[in-house]
């Protein structure tokens, strides 16, 4: 049952040349950018989003996610998830006061079993959906730029102990299985969870190493967006990894493409919603093309192993 | 905070003629047809449901809602709810034996202050998502007919005593407030509550009667099925209220439209988000056009004065 | 048979305040402001116009069309249609040398039996498409505004005398009766005519007056785009006249307003093809709210009155 | 300047397998079977379409194109046309008497330089739009399957002689070049002409071999429906090329995939418009895989090889 997680509240991706990746996170993925901080970290979230911020970008040798934090319904909720972290067993989880990340309360830290760092809080500044607000709100603002992302969605994390991460995010954190990919020996190598009705709030892949990003995820409004924002990537020269396309997994929208750095990034439209008594979706491992790619019905080797 | 109250479970229609009335909802609307009770009683889903069935029609001598039920996450929840609907005071709580609805397990009913028949529930038999399941599930069955409306979404209805029935279904039911209009001398006269992700998953107009239905609402995917959807209206000659637009509340994109017994059916795509930790979007009363219809701006008087 | 005339070629709308006028039609409607003449007269055209621009807009003391203007293949066909005009009689042909307008050359002017002024020409400037040119073009420009209208598309118009305004368009000009509507006495009390496969390039409504605008029409990409134009006309306070809808004469999906001088705008998207081997497409008069407004199937009041 | 040939009127396409062949055309891409003749040749068309049929099936041992043929607006210039045709010299022109394929008149057949069979003719039976008519028309038919092709819209056929094939057919036939490919020594690789407004009604590509299909395209109504005709192809197990993509030629939304036989189908939305008097587009041949693929940028092996 559900415990008092709510979403995907912010990832901090490290990129090589932060004027070139505002550059892509704001003009062409049409982000807002919010905030710098002293350390020179650039603070961005998509229109609809409530909170001040949900992408954190920090300049770095290598590409990659530092960390993904959720945030909790409220501060006792994150007291008691905290204790209950502990009491998992070999999480090393640590506490981060309020003010590290500007505008947001105390973070409780942990490394899951795949090797990634996550985080929750329950407190965070709010300076309402951009443009609109809460008071007579339009439908949206007339100034978004590029894709026009409205929220960042959820990150696909490539890690080895899928189990144990299992039992964390269901038992612990309370989210739900909403998809699997299951090999002929029953083996779960791809799941999809999630705190809400979303397909997916975060989900992991099977992989030898730990601690890699797949890709961070953000919605559009609609299909006829993911076209137009694969014809963004053509105008603006940037790389490309696949779509527009359908998923198997979840039924999204989607089309792939890589931030100068090197992270991947997805956007997307539609897809499943999910309950707690529904069922988990399953996909056979000798289905994963279609899974992944429900229109080509094959994987490209690039999508299975180019991670950051 | 949420107290485990999934989602509206189902309806139960009373509807005139029951030939008509299916084939209305089943050939026009797209809902599938599951199952006919000993009564007489005909139920129906969206495509994407998976319990079995979320509409229930029953043949009587005037149109209008007999209840609205709500799924809770367990059995253990639904025990603590009905004590705190009792605790309450004044909901006339009623224990319904398993069974009464084919399919569905005992039912906790009462009324709301607004004179609405509301029942939670934890346990109804579950068919799956209709024509793909959930293993390696088709993104959709090929033989949806009409509107291909995928999932009974939530109730409009008009009373008078909003201000209680805001206090059970937050405080007892765990329901947020995502929307309203306030009068000028501050009072709610419309409150959009959830208690999920969506934007509305029941909502309540000021009137001075009790217990009228305004509309019951489903999803459709697109803006594009909603003008297939007027299509339709037209090419059945059934009755229209107004549409296709976009609500201001929310943000949707709706048609509405007359079931033959004079029941609205909206049909929506789109529209905002809503988690906990939102303040709520507030309307003006002044702004009332804009909010139900944003394009517009002006209410029509049918809109606002036929019920059932 | 075609006959040389390729497509409405501009429309010169007068405006009661030009700064006003420019607003509406470039920041809302989207129209690429071009040109501004030694009159004052400001020029616009949609961004897949090649020509320099296709609306004029002029100053003066009350709304409405001065005229329309219809590109024809070469001068030598704009000599025999000059001539042919002579020839059918009554239509007070006159020649408007190059330069009238600026960058465009000699128009043959014409009063049609509407008397409505119409004029044909062979030669103006071509820009290119804007932003994108006809070099490896990008698929639209990044910094198109507002509605984004594409194209000046057709007008409609309301005048009296329709039967001998046919005789002129098919037999001198080379347009086929793609649609129209028809009373029970047979008289055809609407015609859409077109000198392309777009479903009219100009329309004519029977009414008791000379020379009426109902107005000027500009082609969207996609009804998702029809929605937005919606939302745009509700953020900006624009006067709105009836839609998103659909018609029934030509299956276009469509949206209705006004420019701050009072002449109605359309933008719409889709719609029917016409070749000149196809029967016009009739609707009975009886039938005539649901061939205008194919969800509604009835026609509002300001529609049919409200002309410039 | 058009000379009287107003569309591609049909192609007749060889098939392996017939029964297999109908459920492709029929059940898949939605077209509506309308005949089959003495010989066993099926007939089918896009709803639009206003004549009988668009699509000729016959059973062969090899895949490929029979023949394309242009319907011209009236008999007299079909004669005429035949005229031009034999003086142009070297096309070996044929005369095919009426009801060799049933309900089609006379056909005037040449090889052009390519290699390929095309044909003219002015009258085929028309049994007006599928399931609408021409009398106060619903919007579209209730009993459309697949994905809902609308109507023929070209062939793309490779072959040798791209310049004695270009002046062919804009010296003889009147159709306009709409777009093309020039490679570093000014030669044109790839000619899009059009005898409408359509980007094009027959596209040629220069290639070693003489008579070679690459693709018979269908018309769809909106990139949504590409979205789902891709998700037929996979729910079908249709073998699919690629796509959804946007095309840079034409600026299209397109999806390529097989028959049974494999003969590659095109189903498109969107794309440009063409008039006489606008410049043709060019694309420079070190572009060619945006100009093919807009998003992907590169081409894949498979869509330049196989051929039928």
């Amino acid at each position: 049952m559900k415990k008092g997680v709510m979403r995907p509240g912010h990832v901090q991706l490290r990129v090589l040349d932060m004027e070139e990746a505002v550059k892509h996170y704001r003009d062409l993925m049409g982000l807002i950018e919010m905030h710098t901080d002293a350390s020179g970290r650039v603070y961005l979230k998509g229109w609809t989003e409530v909170d001040k911020y949900s992408v954190v970008l920090r300049e770095a040798d290598s590409a990659g996610m530092d960390f993904m934090g959720f945030k909790v319904v409220d501060e006792a909720t994150l007291d008691s998830l905290r204790q209950e972290l502990i009491d998992f067993g070999g999480l090393d989880v640590q506490d981060i006061p309020a003010g590290d990340l500007d505008g947001c309360g105390r973070r409780v830290r942990f490394t899951a079993p795949t090797g990634h760092v996550f985080e929750l809080f329950a407190t965070k500044e709010q300076t309402g959906k951009y443009g609109v607000g809460h008071h007579n709100p339009e439908a949206w603002p007339r100034d978004l730029k590029g894709m026009k992302a409205t929220r960042f969605d959820h990150c696909l994390l490539y890690g080895d102990d899928l189990d144990t991460t299992y039992r964390l995010f269901t038992e612990v954190l309370g989210f739900c299985l909403a998809e699997q990919v299951v090999d002929p020996e029953g083996n779960r190598v791809a799941q999809f969870l999630t705190a809400s009705m979303k397909a997916h709030d975060v989900a992991f892949i099977k992989h030898g190493e730990k601690n890699k990003l797949h890709h961070a995820s953000f919605f559009l409004e609609t299909w006829n967006d993911v076209l137009l924002a694969g014809d963004l990537i053509s105008m603006t020269n940037t790389s490309i990894d696949i779509g527009p396309t359908r998923h198997g997994l979840t039924h999204g929208q989607t089309i792939y493409f890589f931030d100068p750095s090197g992270n991947r990034n997805e956007v997307f439209a539609g897809g499943d919603y999910h309950y707690p008594d529904h069922p988990p979706v399953t996909w056979d491992a000798d289905k994963l093309g279609k899974a992944i790619f429900y229109h080509d019905r094959v994987l490209n080797e690039r999508f299975l192993t180019v991670l950051t």
